[in-house]
């Protein structure tokens, strides 16, 4: 059931980005190819999951969540294309395929990622059948906070600025908790708006998203150093070469293992508080610390 | 009266730029640090010019266009962070300053446009008096159409495609109204979202915008060939030696002079059209072609 789903929801956002840049006339094609490539280069599509799996768990109608959902991949991607470039992580290969400034270049793919954050906005201004203005507003506010400075920017600095210094378990949770951990928040947030629950169900929503967004990088530090540089789409170890604090190396391998398994424990508690059939999401909780991709 | 008012509102968007950013955290100091500096490194604030006075002529109190001159202001500053670095214009003088990419480094540069670019989004979503969400809404719709693929990304996307090669008259044209000119009109939309003039006041203002815009653009084309490197606070003869197309290339000096001329007039045109005492955007319009810098 979650296979199918996460394959459903991540088939339909590739549809849903797809039609968008597709819309755009071709007066800059190269532009128009990169963010393609950026945006379409494949992925879990954990956060547009996140807004469908939990707006329809909520009530709403899947027509009524494409717009969240692509949006925020849009901030993902933009994310992910300046985070490979040769000022920063410098990565050649994402996902198996050449990053955007390799198919490309430098230039275009600084265009790219910006033009996919401005897209992002001006997907959530789209007219929605049963979506209030206040709503959409709301939607740009929460992605807003959750991808600049106060979010994934800010994390996205504290990360570059802490890169071969000791950093402590608090700094390196903060750092996450913005880098990533906001932006699957927001996902969260996004349905949230969309759906409008009582306020309780919301809150231990939030709860599950705060939980889970950090378990996911934790995860991700461990599949770093277990999982083959085939699993990865890029090389393994590469976190310990560029010399990066994470959870291993602060807690041990196996601890960083029990600090997953215990954030997806607090999780699944969250989820218990609800008085929906929360299964879906469930799975998908301990789906994060199974995973090897 | 230019002078002052142009002086008066510089001074209210820096308060306003400052006062947002500073209230930033400090979680991310050198990512703050580099923000204020692309964001206040000076300049004319032609943007937010265009909306204090187009929205106080039309009757919209200051307060009630802060946030809207800061924003448009932020997605000004973040394009010329990210035009400055060396994969695109490779510029290390703005404004007489070091640009912020040699003040700071390529990595934090990036993240302070992309930052800027957010804050943007952030900022025409705060709460204003009198201001409905829709109309916010509407703000952020006519900010991101204006600042992405099929504006000022898509125009810099084909600049840097045409640099070298022979471009006619028609896609010079072209390329300035989506790299400079669909910012400067949405100044003028942003004003018109704001204080909801009559229909047909609106549709002179706009072409007003498309006028002086266009201008706006010849005459910086024309300052790289006559102004000096002191006046520009880069390079004098920047273009040429990027090998770039300029209009007074296509059309000569006195063409192109005659040109920015033209446009003007148009722009003056369009004002006589409106119901209200429009003597300081005229005088603007004219001092376009008059500036040095």
């Amino acid at each position: 059931m979650l296979t199918q789903a996460i394959h459903d929801y991540q088939q339909r956002v590739d549809a849903q980005l797809r039609l968008r840049i597709a819309s755009l006339d071709d007066s800059a094609p190269r532009l128009k190819a990169a963010m393609t490539h950026g945006a379409l280069l494949g992925g879990k599509r954990i956060r547009p999951f996140l807004v469908y799996s939990i707006g329809q768990l909520l009530g709403a109608p899947l027509a009524r969540l494409d717009a969240a959902a692509a949006a925020i991949e849009c901030i993902h991607a933009y994310s992910l294309i300046h985070d490979d470039l040769p000022a920063m992580d410098d990565d050649e290969l994402r996902r198996g395929q050449p990053t955007v400034h390799i198919a490309f270049d430098e230039a275009t793919a600084i265009l790219a990622g910006d033009a996919l954050q401005t897209l992002a906005f001006e997907i959530v201004t789209e007219t929605l059948d049963g979506v209030s203005a206040g709503q959409q507003l709301a939607m740009v506010k929460a992605l807003a906070r959750a991808s600049g400075y106060r979010g994934m920017c800010g994390g996205q600095a504290i990360d570059l600025g802490s890169t071969g210094k000791a950093v402590s378990l608090e700094a390196l949770t903060q750092l996450h908790n913005l880098k990533t951990g906001a932006l699957i928040r927001c996902a969260v947030e996004l349905a949230i708006i969309v759906a409008e629950p009582p306020a309780a169900d919301a809150s231990a929503l939030l709860q599950f998203a705060d939980a889970i967004g950090l378990a996911f990088q934790v995860q991700d530090d461990i599949l770093d150093i277990v999982a083959s540089t085939e699993e990865l789409g890029k090389p393994q170890g590469s976190d310990t070469e560029a010399n990066k604090s994470t959870f291993p190396k602060l807690l041990g391998l196996a601890g960083a293992q029990a600090t997953a398994a215990e954030l997806i424990q607090d999780a699944l508690s969250a989820l218990a508080k609800l008085p929906y059939n929360s299964q879906l999401i469930a799975d998908f909780a301990r789906y994060i610390i199974a995973r090897r991709i």
